[in-house]
């Protein structure tokens, strides 16, 4: 067995190597919690050694967000630095990859006014708008895995002491990224392939719609035409070709921002903004949410379809099933990464263009017009379960089954 | 007596107030490492709450620079993120306010090759020109403190257990920064108000040049005509009075980059780019430098003075007393901002704007041609000692005593 620092060198070395694909010469940022610096450590050596331009990494302080949060003054609030975000963004446009870690306090601003939150949460992704899009249309090669934390560690292990949950969510972690096996980044691979070969299969179905039913569930998403479904690696547009997720067990699509009809509700809770939303209903009509409401955190849910038009309609659906590696741990993460990767999702908000074939030669107006949702949002959200089934739906009209008790028919 | 997190609220306090003197609807950037974030924590509770717009904390992690340094390419030593510091001019331009924290490992670099830590230098200061500018010519309210940590603790306190070696050396910082006192912000407004006073008699005195005289050291330092002297608080051109150093107890003014003449030896070593020199002895000609040795780290000081022309002259010169605050704690802190508060200095390098009447109207040209110097590098080190005396020579030739065994007549 190996010792935890050795994992943790073989984790930065399958971030770097499968995750990123990072290349010689390539500047990476990196965005890190003080507690996450360790592993920070070691991938920045992983990131020099294979010959890295630069490792910047900026610090995400949960106490400095919060304070913020708390004593800020509303012009505060409604501020983010566009002379930092524009910064970043230049750096992709000349080259720099760019990796984040999860991991944080899920209920990192539980209790501050979901309305103050979300004033926030706009300022930021208006200021950041030009990097959503550069990682939305995949210019560049880009990776999202997770570090823990003891907040972290504390909500999905309350009842054990924290160095013990500590211990078990990174176990849990190392289990999910393959970390375990005893070749990292060949196990990687072979993960990738596999979902590789579900998106061939799926692509050449050539499907209208998918149709979702469940207890409290009867959604029809409309697909767009000439989708392309995408999952494992990902040719990234400087031709690099990286995992957006460490860990991804998902294959997924572009809903069709006007054509998703019905009612569905949600089968895990979601970490939105640092607070927690759970039991969400929601109605669809000609694409848009109609009707919404949640058990815990309905305010965080309203804030968040109000951003703008398109934070009210599809911009990913995405078929997980319920014995994926992710869930087969049976924990419950209360981060979509890992959350999302144990059940079918869908996405409010903005769309991916790597599900839309031809897109990087589309303008923004001739993709909303064949149906490419728009948002400065991206939420995911767990719907899939063991109790429910998916078909697909051909352009004839006939069904295809692709589910059924959460797994692949 | 109060506890530390009292103190620490109170010197947060006095940064923020009288350090920085930041205003309702500034931005602050702060240069923080992880060991300084319990800190940075009180000092953005105390921004925050006077309406600061935004508190955006870098993160300066010592052991990425010497991951980076062991690591990486010559390419990445020879690189520094120009997408970044164009970011941070722009802040400033449009209005940001600068905290720096000292008190980081005066060693952080000890045993890599002076060469490469140079090279890294040397990048790093070509990019961050303007941001240079903007704060050697107080475009904007500055400040510069110190924050300990461990490294730094164990530096000075070699023989004390750590935890003990950071009391004390927090008791160090606290009281030359008057936290101590019952009201901190009105005992610097006044020990400020001495050194304004100071600063009136020297002006008053028109010099044509000082005299130092002790133990290896005979040297002539010309001032430019028209040189103003500084001390205490300084005007930025934004219109706020800020204290650009705590601690601070020296008056200091500009030197005529061409007249300079004679020999002088350190009183102090000195931490530079995270290596220790020591035992300098250089010799002047004409202003600039044509022999330069150092007992310890000589490489390291020929490093720096072949990055540019203005590396060889000086770009400040300061009189503190030997019995000054920070001398009075009889420690060696083996960081400027507290050293070159202990003794006399010279700087090697850029000049400051605010010690050359009118210099806001003059290009670079123009400075360049009253003798104001221009470098990419300003390095301060200590020529004074209760065994080195000063004297101003006078426009006439007449020779006026200003300090006499270290102190002013």
């Amino acid at each position: 067995m190996r010792s935890f620092p050795e994992n943790l060198r073989l984790y930065a070395r399958l971030t770097v190597g499968e995750g990123l694909a990072l290349v010689e010469g390539q500047e990476l940022l990196v965005w890190a919690e003080p507690e996450q610096l360790e592993f920070v450590h070691f991938l920045a050596e992983e990131a020099y050694r294979i010959g890295a331009r630069h490792v910047e990494v900026f610090m995400r302080d949960p106490d400095l967000a919060r304070i913020r949060m708390r004593e800020g003054s509303e012009a505060a609030i409604g501020y983010a630095p566009a002379w930092l975000l524009d910064g970043v963004a230049r750096a992709h446009r000349e080259g720099a990859a760019r990796l984040g870690l999860a991991g944080g306090d899920p209920e990192l601003l539980a209790g501050f006014p979901a309305e103050r939150v979300a004033a926030s949460a706009r300022a930021h992704a208006k200021a950041a708008r030009e990097v959503m899009k550069l990682v939305a249309d995949m210019e560049i090669n880009w990776c999202l895995i997770a570090v823990p934390t003891a907040a972290w560690a504390r909500k999905v292990f309350p009842g054990l002491p924290q160095d013990e949950g500590l211990a078990r969510l990174w176990d849990a972690v190392f289990s999910v990224s393959r970390v375990f096996e005893s070749d990292p980044l060949a196990a990687w691979r072979s993960h990738s392939e596999t979902l590789e070969g579900r998106v061939r299969w799926l692509d050449d179905l050539r499907l209208d719609a998918l149709h979702f039913r469940g207890p409290g569930t009867d959604l029809r998403v409309g697909l767009v035409e000439d989708h392309l479904w995408a999952g494992g690696r990902a040719l990234a547009r400087n031709g690099i070709r990286c995992s957006g997720n460490i860990p991804t067990e998902e294959v997924f699509t572009m809903p069709h921002r006007s054509r998703v009809e019905g009612r569905v509700v949600s089968t895990k809770p979601l970490s939105l903004r640092g607070q927690l939303v759970d039991g969400i209903e929601v109605v669809f009509k000609n694409g848009e949410v109609v009707d919404a409401h949640a058990a815990v955190g309905e305010d965080v849910l309203r804030e968040l379809i109000s951003t703008d038009d398109g934070a009210r309609r599809l911009g990913e659906v995405a078929l997980v099933p319920a014995s994926s590696a992710v869930a087969r741990t049976g924990l419950l993460f209360f981060d979509s990464l890992f959350d999302e990767n144990a059940a079918s999702h869908i996405a409010l908000g903005e769309s991916y263009a790597e599900n839309l074939a031809g897109s990087e030669a589309m303008n923004e107006a001739a993709r909303l017009d064949r149906g490419a949702n728009s948002s400065l949002v991206h939420v995911d959200w767990m719907i899939g379960s063991a109790q429910v089934d998916v078909d697909g739906i051909a352009r004839g009209g006939s069904t295809i089954p692709l589910m059924r008790g959460g797994e692949w028919v």
